[in-house]
Formats: structure tokens, C-alpha cells, sequence
């Protein structure tokens, strides 16, 4: 949130003025009202529209709607709190304007405000979401670029800079973000996840941004609203779109909700809490009670009712004001920023019903957009549950498109490292694709070859470039929306057991001036460094024109003697992608998977550009993939 | 195969004359004919019925019809087999009778044979398949009871009874089974499923019975068709059903078969063996690739075309006679016989379109029995898409009801040996009760505590009594059809790692006269073993009578400490399960219970027979199960 004192400056569309008087029992003698959303548009979908009010005692005060075009005040309510107020409006054929609302007590104006509808961006509600066309790369933007040292520290920020500790704030901003955009691009990514820009007022470990504390303003350590603006606005001139990282079960304890709730339902826990702050149920991370059609509700609630950690309040989504407020706020993002996705994070600790009716809300208003959720589970039963189309046993309905692939990262990571065996390594892999008939679409989920929650992959493979490529070629040639991790493309290193967000989320060299390696300008960068950056870039770039692996037909064999071999094809167009495990180099007949050579009679590896006949036996190199685009 | 020489009398209903002349250039002096059914009835389900005759130079012959009524006979097929000839006819509203046939060479009537249509017994086609009142009780017949020491060698057989190796014949046969009905009635066991009875006459190992060698004959050393019958007639007065052990999948290469197959496509791979008996490709036993929809079609046949070993011979049920063939003799013996269900061995192995016609046509002419399926495979995704109901991606459709548990089985055993933690121990088998989602019905599956192919649960369990108790109460109290391999109730032990086929299948204890422990007598049983008996025996008469096991609701409690809590509530009758996995005895609050208590105060043991309070801690002994009967 906000301070109350700067709410004109920022909000340019509100104008506040309220008259100085005894208005009641409260005593109030200067208001400031703070009006959630800021602004909002005409001719939304959903033509209906709730603003929470903040001001000390607004709650006995009337609010009435002075002036407003085609416009109903169709509710205020009230809760226990004095302090805010619900106002829900219809806005149904209402035009873009500027609305006025008088505070009234026992018939005088005590105060005024106005209130901005926008026009939207002509296409809004026709946005393409990210899709298979992309390669979606995660910024944690603490540790990317810091292209503004002056933002580092903000005098009303309670955590200042700290480079030297791994948990602290290293000054990475939107600009960084901004000034990293031809790289981006030369680089071949086509989105941007960004973990959580909005403001994370704690007192430590704010740099990952899970902890909202203002959820309609971005942490000025990164930036500003307009400066996320134009972030995304200057992406898209690089063919680039922004993906916002959503976090809709918690909030962050220094949000000042926390000293005065908007209604004694908003949070879980929260009675409790009140009394002794000390006193929070944590969740129980068990995930399956909420779909375990055997489970107890007990079970269920101690699963998503309870707080992720002692800063993270778990927001409860049951209050129908906190659930109006929060798809808003998802909503408001996306129009004003112009963004092309939403990562939602921690998906099933929410509500499962506000979360249908989330989804169903976002996807309302713009139909070809996108949304992934995060669901961290190895088993693909559990992610499918939250897929838009999947037909539940319970009835139970999403309209969320796109899940990340925890099953597959999991699966992928464990068969490149573990010893080739009969039931082990690659043939792993193969058989997971099975499991893809579980999933509504399996295509729309998005795999990744890290995030900022696992450990680095060249780390996770022992620092062997031959498995890196591996595990890069079959994440970016999946029949999946990949996403990489910013510094995979450089080789950034990690401990490769337990946790270790610190290091995981480490600073992306050159991204700091005092950088002596910088992938930018590749200074400072070893071999095996530049040969990891070329392959990711040479495939990017590839991928962005390559149909088959956009949207082409999947076919693999089952792997043999440590090589796994799958086809895209689409039209005309052809790859065999080869992977080979072994230590050794091998000569491999290719006969076998002649089925999909489609009457092509050669091959050009889309790496080094050699051409190989299909009917000769195929040298591979020792651990690596070969990619094949097969012509006549 | 029987012999031909004993055709006429093992099936009394099939009489031979065959005129003694010169025919045809075969110059067959005299000819025996087999015809397979030996015998069929009238008034079934599907009113065709195809007869394989097998005769030297049949082929060559004509087949006439000469007397039937309402009989058709809508087709004589011969193949590239000079010695085989298909009949099919059309039995509609034909009368039970016997058909006389006339063979005819150049218009001569050169031999005849004569066919019966019996009557079905009455409600033949409504009998009712084992459920989940049942408990399965699984046999290996060679080695439960040697009741007749006289057919433990048989003079056409070529492997001769061996005790004192544990991978030949050990003498138990069907009459021992009969002698054991009164001990497995008082068990509390309510339907037997055996082991192959079926000839193996295979040179060695073939005391399991999964190498067919006579399609309609009962192995000698375990006794006769007639044996057969008599065993689920007895059965059947002990209340005990009986269910056959089916493999469409492979026969044994004894079979009359491989030396004059009845066609050029009867076996997969034929034609190479034919050449060289040494050319035999193996399944790939990987079994995703039936399913996957990404596989490609060459390694869907490298694993549902290939060989399950050297002496199992695959046979090709897209050849539409074999097929035929293979799905008659399914019924016959469920109509001969008098069966309650069938477990049909290796499932996906098969021609998957095969096992629809197959399962369709039994379940069309018993809408009421039962199928159970193996899918060997631990991943519930794999094993949900043979079960009838499922509504699979691809379209695929089965009529199997059931599936054996793998999955389910596979975590129980994982999770009772595994130390407890935060992902491992009970925590993986409550969670993996949620994947019964992807499951048609999983309450229709079967799950066991072991069988043939399994290490034995006592020794699996660490020879710990109470973690052998805790699996044995789970299996037989949960949501599924039960089972348990025999000896399990006097704790029959193996090696806990690898194959052990040779120990796991071990003698019963009493089984053979000279044995000096005895299950039935409970002579020379330890302790320990009478305690299992015991427990087992209490357990499985108790269930009989329980409709909260057989058809109630479940509920499951998250496990916290070791301990996981299940109910199980129908009508009036609650049960609560209590699984303690703690080294120590723990006093358990109740009250995380109460959801489930329905009103209930207090709850008898059903073992011990003791109450205890539902509002004061209930002291649980260390390592073991507790289940209390709840009462108001």
C-alpha cells in the first residue's frame, strides 16, 4: 500500500478533497482517502465494478454517487471495520469519464472524490497470451540488471541494499530489465516472467516479492507503475511480452491490512492471529486434500487456509469482497500494463473456488490470454486437476490454460543424472510422456529447465555441457511452452542439493558496472561459457521460425543403449532430435526410426549446419544432442 | 491338447466314425478328428460359434451339416493349415441337441462326428462376479496341498514331480484344494483364484501353469476336467466362488500348435521361428507403448507382438480365428466350470483390440461377472486405462471391471518399509489414494498383500508382526476387492530383495503328509504364526458381515507422527482404522477424529473385543492396527 499522503501524486486520475469538519463521534478533522482499484476502464467485460474505500471512519459516512454517465451505485457496504467501505458499481454501457461521489454525513458534503474510467487500448480484450510459439525467460529481477543504483534504497523501504548477503537486496530494477531488452531479443526470447515487482515493504528477504504489501504498486526499489509500463511497452518493440507473477493465496505481513483489516474475514487465521501474533497455523502443505475425494475438511482447510510462512498472511478468498478485490487487482495489471500472461503462484494453496472464478474472470475479459499456474508436485494427476478442460471426477472446474510441469522438469532432471538402467535414466523420460493422456491439453503446459526455486541445471547436471545441452534441447524442442531461467544460458552454478535460494537467485553477471564477467558483451566469459550461450541462442533463434517444434506431431522411440530419439513434424518440415547419453561416441543406424523420416532422405544439423545421410549410420558425439532438420 | 487317441473319451458328447478309405491324394487311412469346443450350449449370448477342427487333411474335405435344428452353418474356412478347418455356425433359438456333421470328399461321406448343444444350467448368464463382499484368496495349486499323490507323475507328461527343487513339481493338485475347503471356509475366504490348472506339458518349470499347452484340458497332475468341476461345485456349498486364471497372451511351446499351426498368422513371429527356433523376438515389456500417444506403431508391436520368453510362444489374437478361439475358451470354462470371475494374466500384452472383443463378449453373456486384469506397473495412469468405464483420450474402450491394485499395492509396501519423514512413510500411501481419481471406479479394483510374482509380505514387513498386521488390516478394510496369496495368514516367509519365484511359491505347511508344521491343524505353528492366523482369520470374518468394509464411505486423516487414520461408515455402522507405525505405544487424542464419528461415543475393538472412550486418549500398543466398531 501506498503511503495515504502520496496517493494524489501517484494516482494523477483521483482527485481528493474532503472538508475539514466534525463530521461524527470520530473526530476526524483531516481525511485522506485511499480508492482501490486507482482506475479502471469503461466497456470491460464484466460491467460491474467494487472499489474499497480507506479512510479513517469512512464506514459511517454515506458515499453517493454525484455524477457518473450510465453509471449505478448498486451497493456500499460495510463491514466491522470503520475505516473502509465497498462500493459496487454498474457500469454497464457507461462511457470512459470521470466520475464524482460526495461523502455525505447526516446530509452535509463532508468530502469528494473523483474517480477516472479509462479507454481501454483498442484490442485489449483480444491480447494473445503467450503460447508454444514462445520461449518464456525467468528474470528475478533483484539479481538481473541494476540499471538504476539511485532506486536501490527508498527512504520509506524498510530493507535497505546489500549485495554482500545472498538473502539481501542487490539493487536489480525495471530499468536493468530495460536496458537487457536487445540482448533478450538477440538472445531469441519472445516473453518475460518477472517474479513479483509489487511492493514488498518487509523487514528482510523482500527481494523475491512474494510478499505483496501494496498490490497495485510497484516496489519503488524496482521502479515505478509507469516505469512497468513502459518496461512492457518497449518489450513488445522487441517482439516481447511480459508475463506478471501473481500470487493470489497470501500477501506480505507488512501490508498495512494488518493493522486494520477491511473486514474480520480477510484473512485466515486472522481472529487468532489478532490476539497473538505468535499464534498462526501454517499450512500443511498437503496438497492432494483438495482433490483427495477421501479427505476430511479439516484436512483440506489445514491445507489452504493456513499461512505459507510467519510473513506471508493467507488470504482468504472466501470473503467475496477479498475475492472481488484480488481478480481486480489481476485484472487492472494486465489492462494497464498491457502484459501477455499471468504465472500464479503457490495455485492450489488458494481457494479452489475463488480460483474457478478467477480464471473464469481473467479469461473473460481477454479470451486468447494466458495463465499458468505452479503447482509443485511430481505427479501429473495433481497438476491436471487445474487445467482448463480437464472434466474432474468432483466436477470441479477450472479455466486456468496452462500448468508448469513439475512432473516432466522433475522426470527430465532425474533421468539425465541417474545411471542408464532398465528401469532407470532415459527410458523414464519416454514413459512420463505417457502420462500426458491425464491432461486436458498437455501442449499448453509450460516446462522449464529451472526457476528461481530449483537448483541451476548446469549444476544439477554436474557441470557436464553435454547433459546441459540435453536437458536445454529438450525443454526449447518439447511439445510444450518452454521456460529457462535467466544465467542458464551462461552456465550460472548453484550447490546441486536442498535449497539454496541465495545462490539460485544469483546476481546475472555483467548486470552490476563493477562485473568482471559479463554475458552482455560475453567479457569475462570461459569457453564452455560462450559454446552454452551459442547453442541456447542458435536454438532460440531457430525455434521462432520452426513449426514443427511450435506446434508440430511428437513421435519418440523407446531409448536403447543410453539414445532416445523423438520427432516434430509439421508439413513439410521435419526434425530428429537425438539424444545420446553415452560417455562414448556412437554410430547410430538409423533405420529404426525411419517411420518419421516422411520421405527425407538427409539431414542438416541446425547446430553446426552439416548435412548427414539418413541411411548411413549417424557418428554421434559423446553426451550431446543432435538436431536434424530432414530434407529430400 | 489332449491326445487325439483320448478325444472321445474325455468328451463323451463327441462321437467319431471315420469311414476307412482312400479319400483324397493324402491318402489317409484313418482319421482322427479333435474339435474344439469339445461341446458347447445352446441358448448363449452370442448364438455363433466357431469350430476348430483338427484332423490330417481335413482341409481338403468338405463339412457338411447333416442334422440341427434352428442350426445354420454359415461358413467351412480352411487356411494354409492342411490338418485345421474352421466351421462357423449360427445357433439362434436352436435347442439344446446334437448336431450331426457329415465329412464329404467328392460327394462320399468319408467319416462323421456328431456335436452337442447342452443345456445351460439355470441362471448361468446371471451369476454374480466376485465384489467387494469378497476376499480373494490366491493358490498356487502346485504347491498349497498335494492331495492326491497319485497323479503327481503322469506318463504323457513330460516333467515329472520333483519336491526338492523349488523350480519343479511339488505334487499339489485340485483334490488338495477340495480337502482344504473347510480350513479356507473358516479362514473366512470367499473366492479362490488358482494358478493355471490348464496342461503345461513343458519340459521344465512348468509347475506355475502359465504355458498353455491344451486349451481344454486340466494338467493331469492336477487332475481332471471333471476334478475341476467337482472343486467350485464343493466351493460353491462352502460359499466359495472360484476364479479362473486366463492367459490370452502366450501359450506354452509344448503346445500340438508350434509342430502344425492352424494358420500362417496363428503365433506373432512365426514365420522366423519356422525357419529357425532360435529367432524369437522378445517383448519389450514396454508397456506405456500401448498407450502413449506419441509412441510409434513399431515399438507398440516390439512389446504387445514379442515373445514373453522361449517357452511362451505369443499368440496373434488380430488373426480373427485365434481371436475367436481365444474368447470361447474363456467362456466355455466360466460355463463348464461354473466360474465366479477371471483374472486374465500379463493384461496389456495382448492385442489391445483384442481385449475389447474378448472382455465384451464374456461381460455380454455374464453381465454380472468379473474381470480382473494384471498391469504390472506402479503408475495408476497406466493401469486406469484398462478398466472398463475409463473414458480414454484415444477412445479406447475395455470391459474388464477390474484391474489388480499394483499402484496401491507397490506404496503400501513402500510406505510401511520406508522410515517416516515428511515425503516419505504413510504420508505417500494417504496420498496416493487421491490418484484414485483417474480411476473408471477404483473401488472395482483388486488390491493384495502379495502374490506369485511378489516377495512374501511377512518377510517383506521385516518379519515385524506388527507392520505385517498393519498391511494385512489395510488391505482387508480398504476401498477395493481384496486378496491375499496363500500362507500369508501363517506368515510364510522368502528372501525381502529380487525374484524368488522358487520360495515364494513354497509348500503350504501341511499340505504334504510328512509335513511337520501344519496350518490346518495348527500343529508345530509358532506362536507368532497362530497370532496371524488368528488375526486374519478374525479379520476376514468379520469383514464378512461388514457392509462399512464392503460398500462404505472412506475418509482418511492426513498421518501426523507416524499414525493415519482411516473410517469406513455405511448406514449405522462406523469403523475407525488406526495405524500405528511408532516403535513406541502412543496415547491418541481423538478429537482430529470426530468428523467421523457420526454420533458414536465409544468403539469396540474388533480384535480384542475391548471398548474404549472416544473423548479420552486412546492408548495404542507400538507398531500395529487398531479398529474400533464405533457405538453410541
Amino acid at each position: 500500500m501506498k503511503s495515504l499522503i502520496k496517493l494524489s501524486a501517484i494516482a494523477a486520475s483521483i482527485s481528493l478533497s474532503f472538508a475539514v469538519q466534525h463530521a461524527n463521534a470520530n473526530d476526524f478533522t483531516k481525511q485522506h482517502l485511499s480508492v482501490e482499484p486507482e482506475f479502471w476502464w469503461a466497456d470491460m467485460h464484466n460491467s460491474q465494478l467494487q472499489l474499497l474505500i480507506y479512510g479513517e471512519g469512512i464506514a459511517k459516512q454515506q458515499i453517493k454517487l454525484k455524477q457518473g454517465k450510465k453509471v449505478k451505485l448498486l451497493s456500499v457496504d460495510t463491514t466491522d471495520s470503520p475505516n473502509h467501505v465497498f462500493v459496487t458499481l454498474e457500469l454497464k454501457d457507461a462511457p470512459a469519464q470521470t466520475l464524482s461521489f460526495d461523502i455525505v454525513n447526516k446530509n452535509n458534503v463532508i468530502g469528494q472524490f473523483d474517480y477516472s474510467l479509462l479507454t481501454r487500448e483498442a484490442n485489449s480484450a483480444k491480447r494473445i497470451g503467450f503460447n508454444n510459439k514462445d520461449v518464456i525467460y525467468l528474470i528475478t529481477p533483484d539479481r538481473f540488471v541494476n540499471g538504476n543504483p539511485d532506486n536501490d534504497n527508498h527512504p520509506s523501504m524498510l530493507e535497505k541494499a546489500d549485495r554482500s548477503f545472498d538473502g539481501g537486496r542487490h539493487g536489480g530494477d525495471i530499468m536493468g530489465i530495460r536496458k537487457a531488452l536487445p540482448y533478450l531479443h538477440d538472445l531469441g526470447v519472445t516473453q518475460l516472467w518477472i517474479n513479483p515487482l509489487l511492493e514488498n515493504n518487509q523487514e528482510k528477504y523482500s527481494y523475491h516479492g512474494y510478499s505483496t504489501t501494496d498490490f497495485y504498486r510497484i516496489d519503488p526499489r524496482f521502479g515505478t507503475n509507469e516505469e512497468y509500463l513502459a518496461l512492457v511497452q518497449e518489450a513488445r518493440s522487441f517482439g516481447i511480452g511480459v508475463i506478471k507473477d501473481v500470487i493470489v493465496n497470501h500477501m506480505g505481513s507488512g501490508h498495512r491490512w494488518m493493522a486494520n483489516f477491511p473486514s474480520n474475514s480477510w484473512i485466515n487465521g486472522q481472529q487468532a492471529w489478532q490476539q497473538n501474533p505468535k499464534d498462526i497455523l501454517y499450512t500443511s502443505h498437503r496438497r492432494t486434500t483438495v482433490q483427495d475425494p477421501y479427505a476430511v475438511a479439516s484436512d483440506r482447510a489445514d491445507f489452504d487456509k493456513g499461512w505459507f510462512t510467519d510473513t506471508m498472511p493467507d488470504m482468504n478468498q472466501i470473503d467475496p469482497k477479498m475475492a472481488t478485490y484480488l481478480i481486480q487487482n489481476s485484472i487492472w495489471w494486465v489492462e494497464y500494463a498491457g502484459l501477455s500472461g499471468i504465472r500464479e503462484d503457490t495455485y492450489s494453496y488458494a481457494d479452489k473456488a475463488f480460483l474457478t472464478r478467477w480464471s473464469k474472470a481473467i479469461m473473460d475479459e481477454y479470451p486468447n490470454f494466458n495463465i499458468v499456474g505452479e503447482e509443485w508436485t511430481g505427479n501429473p494427476i495433481t497438476v491436471s486437476y487445474w487445467q482448463a478442460g480437464k472434466q474432474n471426477n468432483d466436477g470441479y472446474t477450472s479455466y486456468t490454460p496452462s500448468m508448469m510441469d513439475f512432473p516432466l522438469y522433475d522426470t527430465l532432471i532425474a533421468s539425465l543424472t541417474e545411471p542408464e538402467g532398465w528401469d532407470t535414466g532415459l527410458i523414464n523420460l519416454y514413459q512420463r510422456l505417457a502420462d500426458d493422456v491425464v491432461y486436458a491439453k498437455p501442449t499448453d503446459l509450460v516446462l522449464f529447465e529451472g526457476n528461481h526455486d530449483t537448483n541451476r541445471l548446469y549444476s544439477l547436471m554436474k557441470n557436464d555441457i553435454g547433459l546441459f545441452n540435453i536437458a536445454m534441447a529438450y525443454v526449447l524442442t518439447s511439445n510444450r511452452i518452454p521456460q529457462i531461467f535467466y544465467g542458464t544460458e551462461v552456465l550460472m552454478q548453484s550447490p546441486s542439493e536442498g535449497r539454496n535460494d541465495g545462490a539460485v537467485r544469483g546476481d546475472f553477471p555483467g548486470g552490476w558496472p563493477q562485473d568482471k564477467v559479463n554475458a552482455f558483451t560475453e567479457e569475462g566469459l570461459s569457453a564452455t561459457q560462450k559454446e552454452a550461450l551459442s547453442f541456447v541462442r542458435t536454438l532460440l533463434n531457430y525455434r521462432k521460425n520452426s513449426l514443427a517444434i511450435q506446434q508440430g506431431n511428437l513421435r519418440h522411440f523407446v531409448p536403447k543403449d543410453g539414445i532416445y530419439v523423438q520427432s516434430r513434424q509439421h508439413g513439410d518440415e521435419t526434425l530428429l532430435i537425438i539424444y545420446n547419453k553415452n560417455d562414448q561416441s556412437v554410430a547410430l543406424d538409423l533405420h529404426r526410426f525411419s517411420s518419421v523420416f516422411n520421405g527425407n532422405t538427409y539431414g542438416t544439423d541446425i547446430i553446426n549446419k552439416q548435412s548427414y545421410q539418413l541411411d548411413a549410420p549417424l557418428k554421434l558425439e559423446q553426451k550431446g544432442v543432435t538436431i536434424l532438420s530432414l530434407k529430400r
